[in-house]
């Protein structure tokens, strides 16, 4: 198949190179050249723009950071809907808002283009081992055509639901699911460290039995370590879905209390601090500052 | 072994069972006794009291519902302290408050006894089929002595500290963390409803993928399909546990905003009339009311 | 002199009638014709757009609902930006947020035009009685310009800081204090009537005595007495204006764990179908329904 | 009237010796004998146990720090309860559980003696000028009997109940009021600084106008100017109180996730360091904190 991919940080590489080493023609663009390089060694073309990335191509992925990038990628004479074919499809990987999703999906009907959301579940290694876990949405048919690029990148797909705009909020929701886990082993960890009872063990005992879930696993030593870099989920990118999330819940009048708390957690940390270079663990600062257990 | 077991609700009596099963001699009390018919057919002498359950043992166990219950089997002329033989061991694995673990340490101690607490984590059915997780914690010799015995419980020991009370701060920790999960998973099913996507799908996909922990697969979607009956973890013992960590917690100085938030929930789903015959997973009732999702 | 008014809902028809008693000549417009009537048969002249109202005028107030129809009436052709003259000062008493507030004063200062913030407490009938508490920020010579119309129509003037969106700022604090003893008030009535105390007589001994400043006279009664209308402070309008502190707030990277927990009130409030007809007090049925106190 | 009283510290001694200069005979115990050296010299005589202070008196009041205290005055053969005769009333104003109050209730009802709870707001300079706030519950002819000596140490008197305890619960309330301002005053604080906004004219303009109740009045500019000493309230004994809330609201089913927030708070600076020496204003350095304010 021809793809187009556009997105070449950490996860896109990797998505990206496990494409082409599917045996795929991959035309790429990314906003900083230099990025490109690694992929035009392993087989891929270079495109001067996301439209000329886009055209000719059967599926169009696209790897952000956020709703400004993939609009600043889709939108426009350079951008993805003015390059992308009819009948071709934009599969979005990106983690954005529930708003925009919709707002892109209409603007892809309206030109006869194809779009699903394919969100993933996993950090950049995990990425290039090919097992992450993908959330999918969108119509059965188009979900069906993507299905074996699908199967190259990530161990299993969900389908979510018919609309793209699903998968989004399913990503939104697991990553609300991540922070909570978070926020919850940090206050763990401040009960062990004030009790004087060994944390290292105590995660070991309690993510190593009944919660030992891949994302328990990974936070709890390192939370427990005090741990925060390198920042596999930046702190920041973090922060900036759970405001998306509330956004979202707020559009909806759901209140959230939890991801109220979450979001105050953030702020805490972030005002006395820690910033793009501090994995989503650096959250726990506020659960140890209020415990007193900062120097 | 000469083994005493005192305290024979669901989780009590699958254990006695299992030791029983493995070939030890096994003495039994329980407060209410037609709970003792089903282990004297299968081979258990009955004690009228719990001093007479531990007297001639080497090991006694205790299971029983809390602080109190605990107080009344060990205390007193009729009770295990009364009973137990110099050098006998007591392994409790009750839920109870870290003060009164601490307390009974020192009250075994003075009789020449020996202590450790030995805390479970998992379902009724679970213990049946010896897959209890055993957070334990005292002298490494006691714990040494009772892990044969625990070996014919659970499928893992995790030994958590040279002190008894720690197993008993372990576990409190897990249950927070599993009320959290709950409270996490409760405004995770209250967006997918408002948004107007299917519950079940998404919880299947996030706890059947990277949220595979046992806690996320059987709460996930039990909270979907607003299943909160059988109780096999009764919502006031949660409650009661919560407010032993919130206890514990503030003897440490040390705040808790997330069991804070759970403290609240617990009370405001009670308010609306949930009680003993409703599974912890009713506190999910808190979130869905404040989503106006409830009739 | 001569000043355009913009803006006669219920407090800015009162504000508008005392500068007319005091004098002035008044030119008025309003988006709906019908309330201008009564302004017409008081001795004012009506304007056809916001331009027209502000041309001529040595000060032009503006006293509308959001930060939307203060950017409907200010910008444009027929807006207030291109009709008032250089040197004449817009008096701009909406409830809205900074950043916008800031965006206002740059563009006036763009065309050489005066702007201050003065924003108001006091309910209608209490700007009707001239007794407002008027908040004004701006440049000392342009406050100072207006002062003798403010005191038309408010009991005091507080010079809150050189910039008019520190007047803004100071509005929105108060409304968060008043939310958060509306909180306050709730969760003690509740107290009161889960103990069986009588809530009216527990409002009247408290806010009849310490807590005796206005706001605590006028919602303690109302919540005792679940008097939730007339929608004097209209219960959207205050979740506007949370949700304006808190953007606020998140832009200055603060925490505000207080107005996070107004803000799931709020959502909850709502949700269960409180609406633009409801006063602030309705905030209470949150707590109300957590205690189990609704039917 | 004969008069004994029971604890001088600030507040009981303030009270005492308005009650000695109004004209009645008083007989004065406390814990430590040197704060009754003033009260002697004014013209009380010094009882040598709390028993001998009740003995003859037609009312005896006390004043202490909480239950324990108040217990240790009361119970036992040197007790109040031993001491004090039929028909004689116990007026206790000191800031107890609303449990207590009702136990004590019951044994002085048993005893014959009589109880009310005049539970008071104001500082120990407030009471010197005769203008604490008192709120009353208990009977009818006990409340009467007692009214001519409250009106020698307040300014008002509100019976709030005719059992004692709601005047206890009353008062719980009043100071959940009390730290919810604070907390409030601090977020409001928080913004302003982080704003760049001078904090003390922000309080200055706030709580001197729509919020000028004393509370606001006094909390207000000592937050925006860090002024946390003399311990007017101290912090321990506001925490204590507090307390106290939370558990009188568990005991009847109630959240109130506003008191939760607060408790939160109080662990969180005490955790920092703030003890008996601060002044409940200091429950502000949590919001300071959060915020990023401090070095």
């Amino acid at each position: 198949m021809h793809i187009g991919f556009i997105g070449l940080g950490a996860m896109g590489s990797a998505i990206a190179r496990n494409l082409l080493a599917s045996g795929h023609s991959l035309h790429v663009y990314n906003r900083g050249p230099q990025r490109t390089l690694l992929l035009r060694s392993a087989g891929a073309t270079i495109a001067t723009s996301p439209a000329q990335a886009a055209r000719g191509a059967d599926a169009v992925f696209t790897m952000v950071s956020d709703d400004a990038a993939l609009e600043a990628v889709c939108g426009g004479d350079a951008g993805v809907l003015a390059g992308l074919a009819p009948g071709a499809v934009h599969v979005s990987m990106s983690t954005i808002g529930v708003a925009f999703a919709r707002e892109l999906a209409a603007r892809h009907r309206a030109e006869g283009q194809r779009f699903i959301s394919a969100t993933v579940f996993g950090r950049p290694e995990v990425a290039e081992r090919r097992m992450l876990h993908i959330m999918a949405a969108g119509a059965a048919q188009d979900l069906q055509f993507v299905q074996p690029l699908l199967e190259q990148v990530g161990q299993s797909t969900s389908v979510v639901g018919p609309e793209p705009w699903h998968a989004n909020l399913v990503k939104l929701a697991g990553n609300f699911m991540l922070m909570s886990l978070v926020e919850t082993l940090a206050e763990t960890c401040t009960l062990a460290a004030k009790a004087g009872v060994d944390e290292a063990a105590v995660m070991e005992a309690l993510t190593g039995t009944i919660f030992n879930a891949a994302p328990y696993r990974n936070y709890g030593p390192a939370i427990a370590a005090r741990r925060f870099q390198p920042a596999g989920f930046a702190l920041p990118l973090a922060q900036k879905d759970n405001r998306l999330l509330l956004a979202t819940a707020e559009a909806l009048g759901l209140p959230l209390p939890l991801a109220s708390l979450l979001r105050d957690r953030f702020l805490a940390v972030r005002a006395r601090g820690a910033g793009s270079d501090h994995d989503l663990a650096a959250l726990s600062l506020a659960a140890f500052a209020d415990a007193g257990l900062l120097a």
